[in-house]
């Protein structure tokens, strides 16, 4: 096989995506010697004066990024969006617990947490709160919590979004939870507020929190409503750096010490000590060695966006201008009967996750995708759960 | 400050540490442009067939290198040692769960599971036990188990191992614990069978699982008795790797369905997905976005132990003679009440973290971190909890 430069390649992989090479260049040099301290970046404590920089940076930068506020907290930690599924939910619950308990609610009222599921990661969240919410003895106790879904469009294959009317939330819930972008399915709430298909935050309390997962479009464009959220968390590896690091942006009067509360109410479910979002928050995101080269070219990034690419609002005219022009050669190709977008409502489409089928399948999508390659479109197959990779 | 080289360093970073020059130099380029495929490392999907590959390779070579037996599954993780502590206490309950039932024992039986705790690491794995077996409703249920502390040294400040006539195990534990090289205390077990402070193996019925903390020891010498443990876990960042891979190496009859446990039996903690073995062993590590890059570069390190070191063998040769010459250097300064080794017995003393203190502190030992500092001995002083970073 002849060698392949990086200019060769228009890389779509949805993740673990493509990076600025630029800041590849530079993380290739702090591999070997960070910062002419004759160490690599890899091979310094990460409690030392180098390393607590670089993630002081990241996070001031972050937050200037995306106007995150002084409200809440910024915390680096390991497991992607699979472990905050569960985070989510064994942090809020103890929260709710402690907010409950004060207003001196009954000890077997058992919270409703409310699931938006609008494709295969919201899905996946709503099963691992309904997995955990079993008590340790289930014979003789309720679950721990009741799963509602507050919307889906399941029934339509998830090829659109909710409607602002099909939204049916419960009374009191523990927190109300979406996925802002689904990846696999390629649909996406769109920040426009007069959309039909706008996240309907205006039917939500004001004291309810809100979770989001942002994995597959964090600092792609500016957040809608942040300061509303309770919880934001995003996997790095869509683009903000190697996976490996997961960003939560969480309230910070929902850091609670889930110890004292298991112990004093009970009816929560137990938190592994690494995940209790106010250890990570107590200990500035180094209660334990984190993803020292992740973090660093997540550090690298940042900086490049902010430096030399004109900020969110810079990268959201980029991101926005690339979604259009490849919806507009899809839709060509669909009036070609060549190909077929997954998503027909326009305001449900995704700009980071552009999918579509190869009308007729099969050795027609086999040979699109043998021609695609050779013009070096890579790996542009879909998730494995669609055939892909 | 003028540029320093890599050669102009020993790097004596207790972790994340240095790695091999020739490893990051192939590492830098991967990470533009991996196998002339036009896209870096970081950049490829982790479904891929590259990073298959690697995954698969570097299962190989980890299983030559420490003759792992086809018994035990080789998991790569995330969360480090700290997510360990967690992981292994909430897995091993499930797994002794089902075996107790099936064998007709009442629900209300408490386990027991054995902590020998000889350093700050073994602290924090028992306590995290201790409070991840509060049950969801602590005023009417009985913990889900009871944490023994086996054998400790703790009331002489950790600077030695138990003997062997020390321990005192439960009579059915749901499994024993111990860590295998303490970082903080820079105590270790012997491998020699015959020395006072070996592990005591013999002292274990053969159905009682064992598990160790090998994160800080692992692959610098052949593990002791590696077919009677039932789980093996080891953060990559000290010898295997950069921060955020983990590797769990855990016998095979001990994956189970943590989620049907504890809806059919109850009284176990409950496990995020995640963290359930038997769901990253079900997919080959693959279950959610692992970290690529870490995952990368140990398996850059593995392959050049393999065949550039000797092996395992060659390591060990290795790391006995840097031990060796350290402990005589410092011995040496010891006669003169310069420096004094915090672990007197020689034969509980860790190759791996040679501990020491400067005779009269304070001043004095400003005076020796700067000298070496410009001679270029880099992180040579301790731990945080310890006075260093």
């Amino acid at each position: 096989m002849s060698p392949v430069t990086r200019d060769q390649v228009h890389n779509f992989a949805a993740g673990p995506s493509p990076l600025p090479t630029v800041v590849l260049e530079e993380a290739a040099k702090g591999l070997l010697n960070y910062n002419n301290t004759g160490m690599g970046i890899c091979e310094l404590s990460h409690r030392g004066k180098e390393f607590k920089k670089i993630v002081e940076d990241a996070e001031a930068n972050l937050r200037t990024l995306l106007a995150i506020p002084d409200t809440h907290a910024v915390l680096f930690t390991q497991g992607g969006g699979t472990q905050q599924f569960a985070s989510v939910f064994v942090n809020l619950l103890n929260s709710h617990r402690l907010k409950t308990a004060s207003k001196g609610s009954q000890a077997d009222e058992v919270p409703t947490v409310d699931y938006v599921v609008t494709g295969s990661w919201s899905s996946k969240a709503a099963a691992e709160a309904k997995r955990l919410a079993i008590p340790t003895d289930p014979k003789t106790q309720s679950p721990l919590a009741e799963v509602n879904i507050a919307a889906t469009t399941k029934s339509v294959g998830f090829n659109t979004l909710p409607r602002s009317d099909a939204y049916s939330f419960s009374s009191n819930p523990a927190y109300v939870y979406y996925c802002e972008n689904e990846t696999i399915n390629g649909v996406q709430f769109p920040t426009d507020e007069g959309s039909p298909f706008a996240f309907p935050f205006d039917k939500i309390p004001a004291d309810v929190p809100i979770v989001a997962d942002y994995s597959s479009s964090f600092i792609s464009r500016p957040i809608r409503n942040i300061e509303r959220h309770a919880v934001i968390y995003a996997g790095a590896q869509k683009n903000l750096g190697p996976s490996g690091v997961t960003v939560v942006i969480v309230r910070k009067d929902l850091l609670v010490d889930t110890t004292a509360i298991a112990k004093e109410y009970g009816r929560v479910p137990i938190v592994p000590i690494a995940q209790e979002y106010k250890t990570l928050a107590d200990n500035g995101s180094l209660y334990n060695t984190p993803p020292t080269f992740p973090i660093y070219v997540s550090a690298l990034v940042l900086e490049f966006l902010l430096n030399k690419r004109g900020g969110i609002t810079g990268v959201e005219q980029v991101n926005q201008r690339k979604a259009q022009k490849l919806y507009a050669a899809l839709e060509a190709a669909e009036e070609k009967n060549v190909l077929k977008c997954k998503v027909q409502e326009k305001d449900a489409r995704s700009w980071m996750n552009v999918t579509f089928e190869v009308t007729g399948g099969g050795e027609k999508e086999a040979e699109f995708l043998k021609q695609a390659d050779e013009r070096g479109f890579k790996q542009i197959k879909g998730h494995r759960s669609i055939g892909g990779e």
